[in-house]
Formats: C-alpha cells, sequence, structure tokens
C-alpha cells in the first residue's frame, strides 16, 4: 500500500467521484460515525457518495446514517473503507471488494495494507479524529450532521474520553464539534447514560457469578446463552460488556466468556502490567496491549479452562 | 457581594497575602480541586497560602491536597471561598469563618453573594475552569500537580464530560490539563472506571428492588441502613448514586431515599421535560431544574409518600 498525507488523499478525493465507503464487521461507533460523516462531506462537495449497507448495523448507530447507505453498489465506484484494521475485518456482503478498495483511513497501527493507498495513524483514538482533520482539509463546512457524526465516533472510541487512548487532540476535535452543532448531551445519554432494564439484570447477574482468582486479580465472567435468551439482551446492551469485570477494584486481568455457535469466544481487559494480547495470542488470538480475544472450540467451559492455563502460563499464581 | 472581573481578582490577589482556601461540606471533586490548584498556585508566586482542613474529606480526593492542607487558622488572613454556594453550604468548622470571606469563586448562579467581592459564572461547568483562567491570568506555571487538580474537578463535575454541562470550554480545559502534564487516565481510572465490589452489590439490590410508575417513567429506589452495611458502603461507594434509576432507559423522574437519622432523604433526577427543584420545593428542598433533594421527617417511607405524593401532584399519573 502507498501511504498519503492527509494533503494528497484531500486531493484524490476532490479529483474523484463515486465513492462507496466500507465499514467494518460488528460496526462500532467509529467505523458508523467515520463513513457518515465522510459520505455527508463528499456529497456536500458535490460528488456521489454512499455508504454500503453493513446488515450488522444496530439501532443505536443507524440514525446518522439516515439516507446514506446503500445495498447496491454501481459500476466504476471508488471504494474508500474507514476503520477497517484488515481484510477479515470487512462485513460480509463487503468481503468481496477487498481487492478494490483504492483508499483506506485508519488508526490501526497494525492495519494491513489491504488497499491501494491509504492513510494510517496509529497513535489516535478515533478514526474519525483523522475523517475530521481530513473533511478541513477539503475544506467541508462541518454542519451539525457531521458534526454529530464524528463526535459519536470520538466518544465512543474512548468511553467518553475515560479511556487511556484520549489525547488533548480527542478532547479538543470533541469540543470542536460541539461549536459546529452536534447535541453532544443527546449522544451520550443514548451511548453511555442510558441502560436498559435487561442491562442492569446481566450486570446484577454477572456481579453475583463472577470469579475471582489471584486474590482478587484476575476476574472471569460469563455471558451463558440461557441468562442472555432468558433477560433479552441484544448485541446493543452489550457492546462494551466485556470491561465488566477490568472496573472492579483490584482487577487486573477481566475475561468475559461467551459462547458462539459450538465456541467459546474469550475477551481480555488488563491493567498496564499485563499484555492482554500475549493471553489470546496463547489461544490462537490477538489484539492489544489492554484488550485482545481469542476464540477456541468446546463452548465456555472449555474457554474457561484455556484461557485460565494461559494466564497461569504467564506467571499469574491463580 | 462587590462583582470582579478575573483580572481585577488577580490584581487583588497578587497585592494580597497569607491566604486560607475554605471548601464546601460534602465536598466533591470540583471544590477540592480549586483548593488545591488555587494554594499550589499563590504558593507558586511566594504566597502564603493553605487550605483550611475539611473533616469530610474522603479517601478519593485526599490525594490531591497532600501538604496542603492545616486544621489551625492563622492571624490576619484572606479567606478565599472556592464552589460554595451559600452560607450553609460551608463544612462545621469553617462556619465560623463565613462572614470572613474576603473573595469567593464560583459557579452556581445561585450563589449567595456572602463574600466582600467575588467571581461568578453561573454557565461555567466547573468551578476549576475560572480557578483555571485565573491561574493563567495570574501568570502561573502551570504544573503537572496543578494540572491534576483542575483535571480532577473538571472531570468530575461533568461526569468525565458526559453531563449536559459540558462545554466545549470544558472540553478544551481539560486538554489543557492534559498537555501539562496531568495523567488523566489515572485520573479517570479512580474516578469513573472503578468500582469496589460493594457497589456493584448495591447497584444489584437497586436493580431487583427499584419500583417503577407511569408506566416506567418514574422510578423509586432506596438504600437502607440495613445493606448499607451489610455490603459496607462508603461515602465514596455512592457519590453519585443519586442518578442510578436516571440511567434506566424509559426513566423521566430518578428517585433515591436514604435514611439520615430519623429522617428521609430524597434525591430527585429527571429529564429535561420535568422540574426536579419544583418537586422538591414542594417538599421544602430545593437545588437545580435537573437535579434536587429535599428531607422529611419519618425515614424512607415516609420518603416515599411524600416524593410519590409530590410528583402526582405536578399532573404525573402514577
Amino acid at each position: 500500500m502507498r501511504t498519503l498525507t492527509l494533503p494528497e488523499l484531500a486531493q484524490k478525493l476532490r479529483e474523484g467521484d463515486n465513492y462507496v465507503i466500507l465499514t467494518h464487521r460488528r460496526p462500532d461507533g467509529d467505523t458508523v460515525g467515520c463513513a457518515a460523516a465522510l459520505c455527508r462531506g463528499l456529497r456536500s462537495l458535490g460528488k456521489r457518495a454512499t455508504v454500503l449497507e453493513n446488515e450488522q448495523f444496530t439501532e443505536k448507530f443507524r440514525p446518522y446514517l439516515c439516507g446514506l447507505t446503500d445495498a447496491n453498489v454501481p459500476e466504476n465506484v471508488c471504494f474508500v473503507a474507514v476503520d477497517v484494521a484488515a481484510e477479515e475485518q470487512f462485513f460480509d456482503a463487503a468481503k468481496c471488494y477487498v481487492n478494490q478498495v483504492t483508499y483506506l483511513i485508519d488508526h490501526h497501527g497494525s492495519n494491513s495494507g489491504y488497499a491501494a493507498q491509504g492513510v494510517v495513524e496509529g497513535e489516535t483514538a478515533a478514526c474519525a479524529e483523522i475523517v475530521l482533520r481530513l473533511l478541513l482539509q477539503l475544506q467541508v463546512e462541518i454542519t451539525p450532521q457531521i458534526a454529530e457524526a464524528l463526535y459519536v465516533a470520538i466518544s465512543t472510541d474512548t468511553g467518553c474520553f475515560r479511556f487511556s487512548n484520549t489525547t488533548a487532540e480527542t478532547l479538543r476535535a470533541a469540543a470542536f464539534c460541539k461549536e459546529h452543532g452536534a447535541d453532544t448531551f443527546a449522544i451520550n445519554q443514548v451511548m453511555f447514560l442510558t441502560k436498559r432494564i435487561a442491562r442492569l439484570k446481566l450486570e446484577s447477574f454477572l456481579t453475583e457469578t463472577t470469579e475471582f482468582y489471584a486474590d482478587g486479580a484476575v476476574a472471569v465472567s460469563a455471558i451463558t446463552p440461557e441468562i442472555r435468551s432468558e433477560l433479552g439482551i441484544t448485541e446493543d446492551d452489550i457492546d462494551d460488556i466485556s470491561g465488566f469485570g477490568r472496573e472492579i477494584a483490584g482487577v487486573q486481568i477481566a475475561v468475559m466468556l461467551r459462547q458462539e455457535g459450538d465456541s467459546g469466544k474469550i475477551s481480555v481487559r488488563t491493567s498496564p502490567r499485563f499484555d492482554a494480547s500475549a493471553i489470546c495470542a496463547a489461544l490462537g488470538g490477538g489484539g492489544h496491549r489492554a484488550a485482545a480475544g481469542a476464540t477456541v472450540a468446546g463452548g465456555i467451559a472449555a474457554a474457561k479452562v484455556a484461557v485460565l492455563r494461559a494466564i497461569s502460563d504467564m506467571g499469574v499464581v491463580l
């Protein structure tokens, strides 16, 4: 992949037309917000632009995509991927276009470089911070709708500025969005200040059932298919549930286990002292130092045995 | 009270010496952070300055006051109150100095003007934003310690930028603190990302016992003395618990009841459609539109009857 500067990418987007924007599987606020903001920005410049319909878009983020999505891909389009780290991260309907992506914009330092050209900034908290700078470079007028899409992306990717990836630039970008008409409190209410009672009941279940090891430094929680169906838990209810155990005082390594078909899905969150990606790599997975994941055969019970062994192998006395 | 501009207050502080800083009862991050930042700033200018020891300072905020507090008040001091809205808001040991306060710095629009002179900005999210501008006006070098005290104040008074009081200036002030050495993530972890298991168990209790009225628009929760003592709940565990019911999807009016001696303490949190202060005024209390409180005789049971009647009297069909 040829690395572009932001002015170079802006110049190329200005010269081209007919853009289709691609998002990642299990879409989060950052990929959705980047897609919506970029699409609106390109349209404001008179370009044809659309966001390829992703069957996994959830209720929480859909309002920001109103009137922007399309399930069809016309001829002679230019694909742009936002916040997509690697080929296998595309959603199913987008996978056939992976080799046709012209531009990628991403903030994963591990980006595999699947596009012809792109901008990757591994230190930027939210991909939307890059998109904001790109839109300013393109001299797009930042409307309230664009500002809201960007704010959704920036706030959700940083846990509303609580997580360690938050920088001074992140906070300034949020200030900019607010000044350009984003109703940030309305967004915060939906994203951070409202829980369905089903979610609260799931947290009660986790509080009662989480197991602790190593004098409380390791917490292992599990969301069983039974409790999911009993409480009617949706994806929006649990999009951030992997961090549950990490927020308990004293916990250094938090494990969340879920059933996915016949497999056990493992999410690991760690304090800076421990490397989640090393634990998950031992189980065939991967990720970042503070947050990583793996999937093993045999469901929750097998996953629990496997992840406890991996943690023990790292020298933690359970 | 004579209203000062910030440059005027800065000039007066520069001319004087021997400052004793006063905080409010049930001290929160804003009053503590303002006191610590102002005290350090004045000391850096060669002034004698101290924060009057407040017996209610909790473990969570105490680290920011290390080496700054004193329980004694020397002769010929100049009292400065930070984030204290009215005479009755001073902590017990400070009440005898209320009539001697020379300067107040506050962001409560309702400030009673108990000082000789002062700066009040009712629209500013955290009092610390005013203190930051004051310190810059005083040409104080913002050290990491000062930046951290300010960040504690700004972040806690806005729920880490989630609440409706957050402005673009708030976010920029936080960015400034980060750039000046505040370890914002370490602070966020303590203030927003860590709960003791006792707190989680209290949330489970509240999830199971909260009562709903008016098709789920009204939630009434109660923390009984029994559950407090059973779980070993501290003030730090519940400093933000009044907002519990308000975060449940669909809830417009959330009530939290607590026993305080023989009385029932009522906290009300409302969505913009309802006026918490009107509900509490009917019970002899007061506060803001979104958050208010009252205390009634007779404990939790009596408080529940009283607050439900007050809500019903506002036209809500329970």
